[in-house]
């Protein structure tokens, strides 16, 4: 087998493996935390052409029955019914509650073949095989798992761990600059809310970029905070730092503006907005990290459109709205808000943002 | 407020309040264990006319803001479809996850409105609210919340406990005979594999029916097993005697034949097949208690039919099938076969019946 380092995510029992041409290895991997069952392999038409008769020659030749199910790429594919022919899929396909589901793909094909997993018989086994940065870094750990509501994205869902995740860096080098910058944003994040040594070394874009080394850092940051914040009530709202705002952008573009680069715009936002009581150069670092990765650093939203868009999302809680707050120690607080000022809060720092970018 | 009595389900950390005229009490009894919050109320087409008002009216009263949905009764309203329209509605009502939905309803209310309540945001708190005999003694506690998939009954769903369970026994008199034997199939279940003395009282049918010690006895005997075992991966699996072959009838008969009636019947195929194993009267007796209550005791499927719809069960795992087998201590025993066996061991019992009914 070829080597990998190990992240142990205590709190799902569960590791995240890393390393090169481990997708080649994903059976034999898998075979040694889980006993010979049914996989359904759930990918995308980006990813399956790619990769997926490399994941099922592993699968099968360490003993796994397979099944595979290929969805249409893209957020579209994030809704019920999808999810619904999924499941309808995993019985078709005769999965029992001793079976699994494995995850290939990005973040799409991640939360909701994940949310399948949550749900199919009330809860059967499944694994990650993140592809892209964002998945990798970010949404193949920690258990959260989605579909999209007509309403809003990520209403409807499920904590679900994976077994394991195994994320093979030789994946990232098929994406197109755009996807790879879009998990950029998601260590950017990191970065400013956690490690400012992983900000210094993002801060020059992808001539610099050792995904190695960034990945473990980011799940060893997720993995530690997740540890002590599973169900999302307390610290682990400090991941959501960029997410209230770049959500609302989403929603607002019709979610033609990618998760990563809304994500990273509404970083700006909420630090711009956040400006009396965060160092005050966290605005300009923030945003020549974008630029370096090609994202934005705004959007041609109003503040008052943001802050409309924002109010359903389900980060708001009996009226209040949890602002995260990057620290001068490099780490990031937590400050509630009324909902209604969130407004009011975003056009101060949009006059900011005018005066500075 | 009327008095009630309470059973406390520690595994879930909430109590079932079994009374009279708890219904218009709902607002001050949930206010006891939760803060004033927003509750989409969600019942269906027949409860609606009867209840919904007295439990809108008594929320409101205790300051609860209410919002409800009202789906067509039945079978038909437990899918996908359904489930992906009462999450929009829970959207649209601006439900939060400080709120709460409340099952004004049977087994099928029930089911799939704490279902939403599960994966609404990731999961809010939801109350139960029964109205029918199936529900307050069996659906109701433990936590287990489905949808139907066009594969089969409850292929979807969650572990998802409710904050509260209020059980108005009042609600049993609007029911027609039919709902309410419906339910006495579950009651004949409890006797038969957890309590003689129950057993007995149900024997005589609906003359001698005692709606407060029936259902009191019912829950406790599921809090009970629930309480060691809440995943249903252990002991949790005796509830499920009569429901292999019960859910194989339901799905034969394209759901015209109810639950419990399903149920009633199964477990006299199930007992029957069962027959080296169990007390030799045990067939004779189950059939007796489902007679006097208007239940069948046989179907117009062969052995091999039903074996064969069994296949995709849940309670399949790995190619064993889990058979609940009734004891004469009162209690029943978990024996695992092959899956594969399962045609062979009814078709036996069948031969049986023939014999004795």
């Amino acid at each position: 087998m070829n080597k990998f380092k190990t992240v142990h995510v205590a709190s799902g029992g569960y590791d995240v493996l890393i390393g090169r041409r481990l997708l080649c290895d994903a059976g034999q991997l898998i075979s040694l935390c889980r006993p010979v069952c049914k996989i359904l392999v759930v990918t995308d038409d980006n990813v399956a052409p790619l990769w997926l008769d490399k994941v099922t020659s592993s699968l099968r030749a360490a003993g796994f029955e397979t099944e595979t199910m290929i969805l249409p790429h893209g957020e579209g594919s994030k809704n019920l019914s999808c999810y619904g022919r999924l499941l309808e899929r995993c019985a078709e396909a005769g999965l029992t509650r001793g079976d699994m589901i494995a995850a290939l793909g990005g973040g799409i094909i991640g939360d909701i073949a994940g949310f399948s997993a949550a749900t199919y018989m009330r809860g059967i086994a499944y694994i990650q095989l993140p592809t892209t940065l964002l998945a990798a870094v970010d949404s193949s750990v920690g258990g959260k798992t989605a579909v999209d509501l007509e309403a809003g994205k990520n209403l409807c869902g499920a904590f679900h761990q994976p077994r394991l995740v195994i994320c093979d860096l030789d994946t990232f080098s098929t994406l197109p600059d755009e996807i790879l910058s879009d998990g950029a944003a998601e260590v950017i994040k990191y970065g400013v809310i956690a490690d400012r040594k992983l900000f210094s070394a993002i801060l020059k874009g992808k001539p610099d970029f050792d995904a190695e080394y960034v990945v473990e850092t980011c799940v060893r940051i997720k993995a530690d905070i997740v540890g002590r914040d599973f169900y999302d009530r307390g610290e682990r709202r400090v991941l959501n730092f960029g997410h209230t705002v770049g959500h609302a952008i989403e929603k607002l573009s019709g979610y033609k503006i990618k998760h990563g680069h809304a994500v990273a715009a509404g970083m700006v936002y909420e630090t711009a907005a956040a400006r009396n009581l965060c160092p005050e150069n966290i605005v300009i670092k923030t945003a020549e990290a974008n630029k370096a990765w090609g994202l934005p650093v705004n959007s041609d939203f109003t503040a008052a459109e943001l802050a409309d868009a924002a109010m359903l999302d389900k980060k708001i809680d009996g009226g209040r709205l949890a602002l995260i707050i990057p620290k001068s120690d490099g780490l990031a607080e937590i400050r509630e808000i009324d909902a209604a000022d969130f407004a009011a809060y975003l056009k101060a720092g949009e006059m900011l943002l005018s005066g500075v970018l």
